[in-house]
C-alpha cells in the first residue's frame, strides 16, 4: 500500500478536476481498480503536487497535450472541466485550441474545440 | 501579397525562435517559399499575434503540443529555443515534460527531455 | 479584416463541401468564430485556392490524409462529400481507403470505409 | 482469385474472432467487399496462420499495438472477444493495459480499459 | 509459395520506386525476408496492380499518408522517388504538402518537405 | 523519498533492460533526474513488478505497443534488448513486427525491424 501518494492524488484530483474525477475513478472501479490507484498514485500524488509548475500551467499543458495527441476526447472533457476548475475562462482554453491548429491540424483543433464546446454547455452560462 | 501579415509573422518569428527561426526560413527557401510564407503569415502573423494568451502561454501550448504529438523533434527544438527567449527556464521545460509523461507516456517524455538536453548544450551554461 | 482572402475561403468552401461546410461554420459559430474564420482564410482561402494541383486532387489529399491520420471521423466525413462534389466517385474512394491499408493498416482503412459507407448513405442511391 | 489464402483466413478469423468477425466482414460487405477479402486473405490467410507464434501470443500483440495506437476502439474490440477466445482473461487483458499506460499514458490505458469493460459487459458473467 | 503475386508485385515495385524498391528488399533480406515478401505481394502484388486508380493517383494518396501520420520519414523518400518516378513534378510534391499543413499541422509539412528536400538533392538538377 | 519503490524498479530495470537501462539512466541524469527516477518508480517498481503477467509477456507487450505507436525507435530498442534479455528469439521478434504490419501498416513494421536489425548486430551472432 502507498497510501501518503493514494490520499495526496486523490486531493490533488478532486481539486482539479472535482466531480469528474469521482466519476472516472467510480467507472473505473468494477474493471480495473488497480489502474485507478495508479493513475491517482502517478498522475496526481507524484506529479501534478509537484512543485516547479503552477496547476493552473499543468492544467495547460495538459489540455494542449490531449488536443494534440488526438482520440482522447473523454480524458479532454474531464480536463477542461479541470483547466477551468483551476482558472482558465473559456476564451483562454478556445484559444489554446487556436495555437494547436498550428501545431497539429484543423481536425485537431475542431474536434477539442467541440469538446470545449460540450463541457461549457454542461457547465451553464453562469458558471466558469 | 500580403504584407502586412507577413511583416507582422517575421517580427513574431524573430522575437520567439530568433536565429532558429530564420535558420527554418532560410533551409525552406529554396525548395518551397510558399510553405514558409505561409507559415509566418498564419502561424505567426494570424495566431502568436493574437491577444487572449500571452506569448509565454503560448510557448508552452506548443512544446506540450509538440512533445505529445511526437515525431516533430525538430520543431520542438525550435520552439525550446522559442521558449526559453519569452521567459522559460531549464527547469520548467523539463516539468513540462515530466507532466507529459502521464499524457503520452515515458518514451514521448524522454524523446522531448532528450531534445531539450540537446538544446540546453547548444545555449551553453551561462545563458536562458 | 481580411475580407478578400475570407470571401475567397468561403467561395471555395461552398464549392468543395457544401452544405456540410455550413453546418461545421454554424457549429463553431457561437463558441469559436475566430477559428472558422480562420479555417476558412488559411486552409480555403489561403491553400485549396492556390494553382499548382487541382481541386479534385488537393481533395484526394485530404481524404487520404484524414483516413492514415486517424481520429478525424467527422472532418473525413465533410471531406468525403467533398470528394464526391468535385467529381471522385464512392469506387475510387473505397479504392483509396484500401491504399491505405499498405501504409497506416486496416483499422485505420476500415474506419475511413466506414465513415464512406455513412457519407455513402446519407447521400442516397441516387447522387454521387 | 486467391481461394486457398481466404479460405485458410476464413478459418482462422472464425477461429479467432468468431462471430465478432462476421459482423465486420458483413458490414463491409455492401461498401468494400473487396478490402473485407484483402484483410481476410492477408491478415488471417497470410499473417496469423503463419507459425513462429502461437495465437495467443499474436492477439496479445495485437491488443496491445490496437492500444497504444488508439482511435481503433471498433477494431480493439473485435480483438478483445478474439482474446478471450483464444485464451486471455479479463484480469490478464486488464493488466496489458495497465502496462500500456507507461508507454502510450494513461488516456490510451483508460480508453482500452473502457473498450474491455464493454466487451466484458456483451460477454456477460458466466463466460471468458 | 504464391509465386504469381510475387512476381506481380517485383515488377509493380521496379516501376514505382525503381532502384530505391531494391535497397529496401535487400536491407530486409538478412533480417526479415518474410516481412520483404509479404510487402511486395499484398502491397504491391495486390493492392497497387489494382484497376480503380491510377498508378499516378497511388503514389499521391501515399505520400499524402505518410505525411499526415509522420513518423514514416525512410519510406516516404523511397515513395518520392516514386512519386516522381511516375510523373509527379516537385512543384506539385511540395503543393501537396502545403495541403497537408492545413490537416495535420507544420510540423508534418515542414518534415514532408525536408524529406523532399533530401530526395530533389539526390536526384540532381537535370532529372525529376 | 520513496526508496522501496525505487530499488524495486532499479532491480527490474537490470534484470529487463541491462546495461541499457543504465544508460538511459545516465543520459538522463543530469538534465532531467526526476523522470529517471519516476519511470523507474512507477513504470518498473510499479508496473512490471506486478504479478498477472509474466515478465515475457509484458515485454511482447512493450515492444508490439512501441512499434505500432511509432517515433519512440530509441526506446523499442531499449526494449529489443530487454525481449531478449528475458527470452524472446530474434524470430519471434521479426514475426512480431509482421503482425505489427497488419494493424498499423508496413511503415511501422520496417521501422521496427530496422531497430531490431541495428540491436541485433548490437548484439552480435553468438548472444540472444
Amino acid at each position: 500500500m502507498d497510501n501518503e501518494r493514494f490520499e495526496r492524488g486523490m486531493e490533488m484530483l478532486a481539486r482539479v478536476d472535482g466531480e469528474q474525477g469521482d466519476r472516472v475513478m467510480e467507472a473505473l472501479g468494477d474493471v480495473a481498480p488497480d489502474l485507478a490507484r495508479l493513475m491517482v498514485e502517478y498522475g496526481f500524488g507524484d506529479v501534478y503536487s509537484r512543485p516547479g509548475l503552477s496547476l493552473k500551467e499543468r492544467e495547460l499543458i495538459t489540455i494542449a497535450a490531449l488536443a494534440a495527441k488526438g482520440g482522447c476526447e473523454p480524458q479532454l472533457k474531464v480536463h477542461l472541466h479541470g483547466a477551468m476548475n483551476v482558472g482558465w475562462t473559456r476564451e483562454e482554453i478556445v484559444e489554446t485550441f487556436l495555437q494547436i491548429s498550428v501545431y497539429a491540424g484543423f481536425p485537431a483543433a475542431l474536434n477539442a474545440v467541440f469538446a470545449a464546446k460540450a463541457v461549457f454547455a454542461e457547465r451553464g452560462s453562469g458558471e466558469d
